[in-house]
């Protein structure tokens, strides 16, 4: 099975086991996808809440390589003496497995419970006690890269927040726009999960588009408020609406905000030219080429344009993600490369599968 | 053939013959699905720009009662003779023709020509010279339906500002918001038409989201400022933009505005209730459920709810419709009910063709 | 709300009550979508085994003439009264209620039930005591449609079943091939229910075909071979392999078989046009176009093409219908219309929702 | 954009430069994505018969690594100097410029041209004259590998007959069936290319599944009898169908045949272990579970599973590729690994993109 394993990377030097729990699930699916082209990660293990002793190959079926692994245990006692441990289960569930890891473990949350700054948010959004910040894991917010480099605990950022604070980061940060942004977020069905809803059936989703957690009630809501207010060095409003449209994959999220007086197409083009130039995985399209989801899936990149309504006096930002690479497992990969000091880029996909 | 076209209708009192040019299109083929359930408007004769002298049925498989027509010519000599002509054609097409067709045929036109009251507008938008206005096919816009009732001529709505000014009328109207929206909406790929274009095929739309059309410069938006500034009594701005998902029909509008000082959800829902309260096409949703393009796709029925986003300050609101069928050839039957005085619920669906 | 029910359909003189059971599933809830279009058929009252109490919008949100009926328990005594009362249960649970109906209500069971004649073949397939054989509601069948006219207990074929019978019957009584069918037919997933399953999840399916109940396992392979025996008039093999592919509504069936010798394209195709010639509802297409589930979504018709494979000495039919129009609801309505003395077509779509 | 060409991969020891001609279509824009992880193959030019000197990005916008280089003439001066050149052109214009390639560059051609070894059956499918035969790009089949080690011409198969292929190869070959063999192959549409069609677009393929090329006229059907034939060591016939269903990428191949006396399950299955035991790109799934091309996307395995239908008599196969990966491009890779002498997974995914 390991020359499988191994065959679409090229093993360099010095190794680390992974062990993966929430294996099950679309986003430890998704770690362990990476991993299996990864030259130096190699996954040791895959944990589940429920499922252990069954092959994994049943519950991933295109996990091909990993099909013979049996899925184990999910609690700190069988997640001991892996290098790093990815964490990839329903908020809440995190902190209490990481507080008995050893500190020298690297130990990456995909997870909701250690992105917040303000316990009081947590509270209101979450409803429980905080179980404390970790280092973001969005490498491409301004002065958050060194803040990864050596970390041993991280905290993935939530699907939506990557590609609403990629999106307007830069626009906050130059002062092009007013801190009052509205988003609009087009999403694959993988986003919630795979746990079988009657609303999430084929014969639902299939040919539909719906809205669900209208109103400011969606609780990435305050994750995108605390990226965007720290590249706005302030306050920053977000009224945020998810949709539901027919495709497993990817976000495409439509971001808007008054343009500030005087600011015009080439000073924002300039603005988003110059906070990504050096990042590897965000792209700025060309004029007159916008973003598609299909561009990226299964890619750990963002594709980015921006736009000037002189009408309506706003700048209007399209990002498109894969929800489940750049949206949190390529993430973790990329923060778990950074923080052992690899190539950030090492064994993550930068071409979309498309069409 | 004719028991076929009448099966599923029943005969009752006067009829009237109809022509429908454009017929080998998406929108005019929806004319002629939906004429084959209506019990007094008979479709008489199918025409085209190109395609003349084919079968319809090579051209709409769908329309197997309709198969053995023959597509004729789409000029005003072959369409004089009909009771109600329908012109589904591209915009620039209609006037033409309209013009050399006799005052006393019921003419309703699917296409933009004569939509816009501002002929400045329309030289902005559409770069020719302004064919006119016809009093505009939106009955639950306020005031808007006695103007359609004996009407000879109807410039029937574009799809999105159907499903945006039906979203946010009631909210200008009721004085709930600044006159300042912000509109993203997610259609499905029938909107952009039949004629084959690469980023249009199923390979390339399939697993993808996309945006176009952004940045102020969709030829829809000055027809939602025109149907909105109706309804708010003063001017409205828009900032609008399309998005494209995996789908061939619906329309799923997020719309949201800044609220006014002391309105909450009550009063907004309150406003929506009675705005709506005796459409019969109109359907705002009870709390809690949010609309789904499959609940109304097929139907000529649009699919409403609100929410206030009190942290945000803003009102959202979501609408679903299918933009082939309320949209635009049901809009026309709609119209042509309400032209000729017959009920103007007269052979439409209610019911989407769910799941 | 009755305005709303009755405004896409004319009453003309009798009605008759319906009740339906199973309201909340995909078949039962296709029974209502139709019934709002039936200008003699009134639906009276839904029924479910689960969620008695709750409005059947929040379970069928497309049914908006009818959300605002409150579900009823499925027993006898609920459905008594009603003229016409459709069972759309799981298999195993319609007889039992059937018994204690009267004699005189018109039951239609779109479950397996009363499908076939060999209490063997039940046992075998079903592990339980047959219920009996009622009339089978195909009436294009040879020598069907006479059955079905004043019965009061009609049993609806299954999805698969009417597809595949519908396009080899004619072959098989014409003598054209040996009889031994290979069917391999690709559903959408409305067909597997509307119970949650991981593997039906959106994110499963979209994007996706797979095999399911390989080697001959799936429980409609009897019916289908009690069909093609009656219409061969001795014994027929069938080897059937379902797929699920990424729709939510449609079947599309390819059947061959052996030809006989001498036996042309166009013997073959004569014996097809002579079957069908005066079936409303089934459509052998024109030479060169082949049937896509698009045409028929909807729809209560069938659309067929055949072809001879002179190098593999095979006839091949292609047979598209849609499961839950012709494949269930639509089949019960058409029964009901028989059964009652109306015109066969009455209330049924012909056209599909295309595109 | 080296950096970025290079991260996903590590190189080690000698590179080899590759050109891809047909780069702007869907075959050979494949191939460029696997290259872009490749560590030894590095894509040095993009060419294709139109669009030269436009960006690759504009065309391919997934390829963002490579978005910046500029399509090149497809000729053989411009093709000359590359260690490696993939052509992905329509059938009949490989031969003209393989001809003036030098002997010892490594031709691998995508197209159909060099595929069939009997110029008849060439002239009777292609209705040209045949360009010659090379080495059969399909080294799983019993012999084929050695032909390919070390080659300077390759003929990669067409997508069908590799799965139909690999599906039927070991039952014909361990004489477990009849040389009869009937299949039915499910086919997203990115297998119908990108040149854009009516009947390709999203809004005719979204939610419909359809025949095509049936009666034995698709053109693959001769390498099928071909491949088939060499296995089974005598004539072998194949009834084909191709079926269009709603996704991008993926055949679904369903193939039977009759069972020859004595044969069961037990022996089925064995005979499929043993042909592919050593295979890693041919995975036969543990029993109870069936492919499905979500398992395969993108990635260059083949995921297959068998079944005996003892009523019918008849054995089952089930098929799973993806049609640009392994039945395109990935072979192609697939092929100049074990051509060059590299070990023949470098830089393959062997792990579908999935959900």
């Amino acid at each position: 099975m390991h020359d499988r394993v191994w065959s679409c990377s090229v093993s360099t030097g010095q190794t680390w086991t992974v062990g993966v729990t929430g294996a099950t699930g679309y986003a430890g699916g998704e770690v362990c996808r990476l991993l299996a082209g990864h030259p130096q990660l190699r996954l040791a293990g895959v944990h589940a809440n429920s499922s252990a002793g069954r092959r994994l190959g049943e519950l991933q079926p295109h996990l091909l390589p990993f099909a013979d692994l049996t899925v184990q245990a999910s609690d700190a006692a069988s997640l001991a003496g892996y290098d790093v441990v990815v964490l990839a289960l329903p908020h809440g569930e995190s902190a209490a497995i990481a507080d008995q890891l050893p500190a020298e473990t690297l130990v990456i949350d995909c997870g909701a419970d250690h992105r917040l700054n303000d316990p009081a948010a947590w509270a209101r959004w979450y409803g429980s006690v905080h179980a404390g910040t970790w280092p973001y894991g969005l490498p491409e917010l301004p002065g958050q890269r060194e803040k990864l480099v050596g970390a041993t605990r991280i905290a993935v950022p939530g699907c939506y927040p990557t590609s609403v604070t990629l999106a307007m980061a830069p626009a906050l940060a130059a002062g092009l726009v007013e801190p009052d942004v509205v988003v609009v977020a087009a999403s694959g069905t993988s986003g919630a999960g795979k746990s079988p809803k009657a609303h999430l059936l084929g014969s639902e989703v299939m040919g539909s588009a719906s809205a669900y957690g209208v109103g400011g009630v969606h609780r990435h809501t305050p994750e995108m408020i605390q990226g965007l207010s720290q590249a706005a060095g302030g306050p920053v409003g977000v009224s945020f609406t998810p949709t539901l449209v027919p495709m497993s994959r990817g976000i495409l999220a439509t971001c808007s905000a008054p343009l500030k007086p005087g600011i015009d197409a080439e000073a924002a083009r300039a603005a988003y030219a110059d906070a990504y130039a050096d990042e590897p995985f965000v792209h700025l399209l060309p004029e007159g080429q916008w973003p598609t989801t299909a561009q990226v899936l299964g890619a750990n990149t963002v594709a980015l344009q921006v736009a000037v309504d002189a009408d309506a006096h706003r700048l209007v930002v399209v990002a498109a993600v894969d929800n489940l690479t750049k949206g949190t497992g390529g993430a973790a990969v990329q923060c778990a490369n950074l923080a052992l000091g690899l190539p950030e880029t090492t064994g993550l996909p930068l071409v979309g599968v498309a069409p």
